[in-house]
């Protein structure tokens, strides 16, 4: 029974006449339990070797683009011995998709502070949580691109070490503003990927989440790459900015913090108030059973 | 029972002996109790929101592609510099993946004037739904190029703004006739996708929906790129052209409006009358269990 | 109970202990009583619409390709205005995906003779609806490079139709081969992924079945390109040769056609006798329950 | 019940208050029971067709690559004459996705003898049979290479066979390094896909194992094709340097069986005792269940 009515909310985006899902409790803001627990510091580790895998294969294929399009060093064949900037948008989309995977199930597979942040403001972390995963995400990123600088120095240092900086040609407000968008899609998938109404509809639209969060970090980097050569993750930004540490990368940096907490933010409201408000409503009542 | 039946039904393609399913009733023409809903102006603004991010990163995508590849002004490395054209198909269909995704469960995930005339055809919607997203769609189109150009202004005039209009080359036959079998393609897949007799025969050939629907258009820009710059979304055309509003985008406007629906209608045909029609008459005497 | 024991048996890929499935009987040799159901003649409709489109969008893939590169006609950025080799070989291959999608319930998807014939010798489907199946294919693909060839007819007699044919530098028995093992690869994912043994295993390794044909497509048409086009379709094949209609092209034909047959009958009979031997041996005691 | 509390427990990476899944007990060392039954056999079958096809079509693809691009012979449209880089890696990573699809319910899809030792580390498969499938593979892999080489010689043997070979411009360390880490992310990928706990979880992370381990495939030759060449799959390196037989492919041999075997430890190392160490304590009070 609940089946049809759902097929047919659907179809239409009608109401729900009955409801068949509900929303587990929002996580406390502050919850010292957390602390005592394997699980939490293992979501951590996982956090930080997710992060650390992230920089490490996509700034090695940033640099590697680089080195074979180098016109000074490969003077045959310039054009098909890279990967080529859709091959960078791969390497960034595909990893999220394979780490959200991996990590789903310890630790949320956040592997990115904005999407921490915004699942912390849609009250599905708790706050210590949320500090404690962005502080593994910005170190797990330091050590990848430490790793990659470590491998091959003389070409990290040469072709930009992977590091975000507004391109030429565009002002402060349109990479802030790149910026921001880029995170709000990534965060609106992650809150629809990660919304428990979808396990209720699982047999219409059934929950691929890892591969769409993944798709969403690809497009973005489609989109943006020649703007600011695509942020959307603070720590991915900061780990870049720190190995690499020219000065241009730390005039930059806060636009790769501000743009995605804000992108993360109006995610976060347009999903919980937008989106859910029913379902926020309704929540009283059925708290109870949860 | 009813798999192992199906599996043969599914490998040979025969008759079904026992019916498992049963179509949701057809949606009324107007349904006035629909606007009383907030579940209906939320679907609106889905669309709205969906629509502006699809032409947002798309048409993005698009104008980086043509500055990085514009020879007067790369003379260094004017090949890889770009997503390239194959980079631009992803776009376009990525986002329609991820955006599907993302608003299936609020509004149905249309995100495109012809699926919905489609969906309105096989009276999956009413028609005032049909008419509001329609509207919100090609807002939302508006103001995701708008965005576009207020971002980068003198790169989107000079690089075409993402318009459609048929290329060089090609007479207004072709190019309508394009756009009647690309947007045939994405209807035809997206009807299969929410036929509720797939959700019978779930074990065998499951339900990923968006991520065919997406493909279908990700194959459709492969093809008709050259042709007329894909519409297949009369939304996108029309949101570039009044963002652009360039004598050529408004004079090929028709065919990206008249070219989509006649395709839907005839998805829509094909659907309901070739490959449902046993279904539809038995329809009657299922409906009281509906 | 059944789920432990598989996923034991799964990881180290032992003996089930237990046949928590079974085989549908084999599809009789010949049996009139399809030729009196709308089903039957649906799924013929629905095989002549699929391989119509496949060969549609490819080929128009494959001659906008070959425009766009041409150094004659494209003066400025001869490079990235195309979608390269590589865009051509995900229109064969998600067409393929996206086109099993939608048919797999009406007529099995198989827009390939050569995969009905490998699913007829896996005794799938009958030899009536065989035949049949590969006329409505080659019918269809015979339209499909028709409508290219009347959307665009000088581009397409110049620019090689789409046709099929062994590239210089190659002999015959290496077409040959490369179609055998091009054909094989595909045959065997689709005998894989039709497997009913699956089902029973479904939450392990859950059945994407049209996602993993789809990519057999685009891998073989990675490799082989160079060598013939890629055919392993003898539809795909037969219908560019019609309508492109130039020597060269008939003169291959028989290696598109005897290839694809050969690497077809290898899968069928590997996938049959090597990896179902044991459920074949078992059969006969469990067709009762069938 | 155990629904609501897997969904809490996963957007906050807490702990499980109730176990709904038990592992397998692990596998024995040595297992002679096996030795007597057909699916050992064809599961040794399965994983050297699985390798040969594997061999086959990638290095296919490498070789097609380098003859399109080699501008001694294409003097005209040298760049999109070829899949590029960006294809070749799509290769790789879209053969074993379809490969390990296929496969996964007969041997349990490993292709790779650094994808056995990791599972035969983490206790899934016995000693006997890790053995016979790495023997399988390196068989398999001979028997694709040298099909590439029966097929067009010449061009085999000028444009590198395939063969993994460490850059220059690259000391030893960062080879090893870079092939460490790239197993080190696939064999992870494999470990996270075959979890027994995610079968729990499934609802809200589905498993589509074969996709997943096929992308992180992809993601690592993005990366590490500049610097080696990208083995991570002593198989392919191996049966390469035969068919190949050249002294430099021999030289670096040695790197190709050390990183990959490395990077397959700390994976099963980093996936049983850190991210599985609370359900390893628990094992021996469940495993009279199993």
């Amino acid at each position: 029974m609940a089946k049809d009515i759902e097929t047919t909310a659907e179809q239409g985006g009608g109401e729900f006449s009955a409801k068949d899902y509900h929303d587990p409790p929002p996580a406390p803001l502050i919850d010292f339990d957390e602390l005592t627990k394997w699980s939490f510091y293992r979501a951590c580790i996982a956090e930080f070797i997710a992060t650390l895998l992230f920089l490490y294969v996509t700034v090695l294929t940033v640099i590697g683009h680089k080195v074979q399009t180098d016109p000074a060093k490969n003077t045959v064949d310039p054009d098909c011995g890279s990967v080529g900037i859709l091959g960078i948008a791969w390497a960034f989309g595909g990893m999220i998709f394979i780490l959200v995977y991996c990590t789903a199930g310890i630790s949320g597979g956040h592997i990115n502070p904005a999407v921490t942040l915004g699942l912390f403001l849609g009250r599905k972390v708790s706050l210590i949580r949320a500090i404690m995963y962005m502080v593994a995400q910005c170190l797990g990123a330091i050590c990848g691109c430490g790793l990659v600088k470590a491998f091959q120095k003389t070409y990290y240092n040469s072709y930009g070490g992977g590091a975000n900086e507004l391109q030429p040609g565009f002002n402060k407000g349109t990479g802030l503003g790149a910026e921001i968008i880029g995170t709000f899609v990534l965060v609106y998938t992650v809150f629809s990927a990660t919304d428990p109404k979808r396990s209720a509809r699982d047999s219409h639209v059934p929950v691929l989440a890892p591969l769409p969060i993944g798709f969403a970090v690809f497009m973005v980097h489609l989109a943006t790459i020649p703007i600011t050569g695509t942020g959307i993750n603070p720590a991915r930004s900061f780990g870049a900015a720190v190995i690499y540490n020219k000065e241009k990368a730390w005039d930059d940096q806060w636009m790769f913090w501000v743009g995605p907490f804000i992108g993360a933010a109006i995610a976060a409201f347009y999903h919980q108030f937008i989106l859910r408000a029913a379902a926020i409503k309704a929540l009283g009542s059925f708290r109870s059973n949860a």
